[in-house]
């Protein structure tokens, strides 16, 4: 530092896009994995994740558009081993926006990326779900 | 400000990713909806954004892309009520590039958040249209 | 410059997001077009690209989600004209995480926008492959 700014210096943490991560997951396909495997549900997603903010459960393509937000996270970070799919869950804001709540494994990560905040958006239509998130540094 | 510039104050508008936005779109299912409801092409987009540079109708697919892109910047903003459709259009460069033309309802949802500019990217192959915004602010 | 720093240099180089690119392939169709035109193949991919890091050729989803890639790179860019398909190719970093090689051509192109650095992440599922690129200046 040679002054108030260093020229080396002068971006302050979390302005930068470290990594980003898509998607695109076959609704049917997903929904017949969670009908073989009674378990996947409740190993994927945590209880709050499975019902929306008015207290029913999630359609198919919505899990499905979660699912691809974990797995968006996971690419953005670079799939290393030891991530657990409940430390990355996908919460909506009080205006409905999907936004990442990364906790544990996910988060330790990320930390030691220098990723201090993401940016999430989600969609489905017709049998597609598809996330990308941004890792921002 | 402590100098000619404050560590806080170091980056000028318009350089932070402040949302992202993703939007994937059956053509069938949304040129079924065109033809079911007849004055939904005008609703959605302007007389200009339905003609390609050279001055044909363009097709299902590339308006379906276009309707993603529309989808994907009112989520990269929160979806928050009372934008126009038509606030939001899509049109080409000159060199043929996509680009976002932002006015009225969704340039002041923006100004409110602190976007400045916008990138785009569109997408259509065997039936599926897909638009990926960045909100630069 | 007024001093150590100044407020509209503040950024170094290599850390906006100059573009995006998003692009979804029909996996079908795309190895239709691979056995039609039995010279494409080669045309699109470089011998290294079309095998795994064990040796294994690609299969179709694989190929295709790498030739999303080079379109997505093409997109971000602008779409000029020259560009050659070798000289964007993807490559597995070790940890298997998927990286741009950006060389000739489409070096040349990012280079003239003030693009120093690309972040990919590829996806494909159900037949559909996609690929999305930031281009960071």
């Amino acid at each position: 530092m040679t002054g108030p700014c260093s020229p080396s210096g002068a971006i302050p943490a979390g302005r930068q896009v470290l990594g980003v991560g898509i998607d695109v997951v076959a609704v049917e396909r997903f929904s017949a994995a969670l009908l073989r495997t009674p378990d996947l549900l409740g190993r994927l997603f945590a209880p709050t994740e499975r019902l929306t903010p008015s207290g029913r459960s999630r359609s198919a393509a919505s899990l499905a558009a979660r699912f691809a937000a974990k797995e968006s996270v996971a690419k953005a970070l670079g799939v290393p081993s030891g991530l657990q799919w409940h430390d990355c869950a996908v919460r909506s804001t009080a205006g409905g926006r999907p936004e990442l709540l990364i906790t544990g494994t996910v988060a330790e990560a990320a930390a030691a990326q220098g990723i201090s905040s993401w940016r999430l958006s989600l969609s489905h239509d017709a049998g597609i779900a598809a996330a990308v998130v941004l890792a921002i540094g």
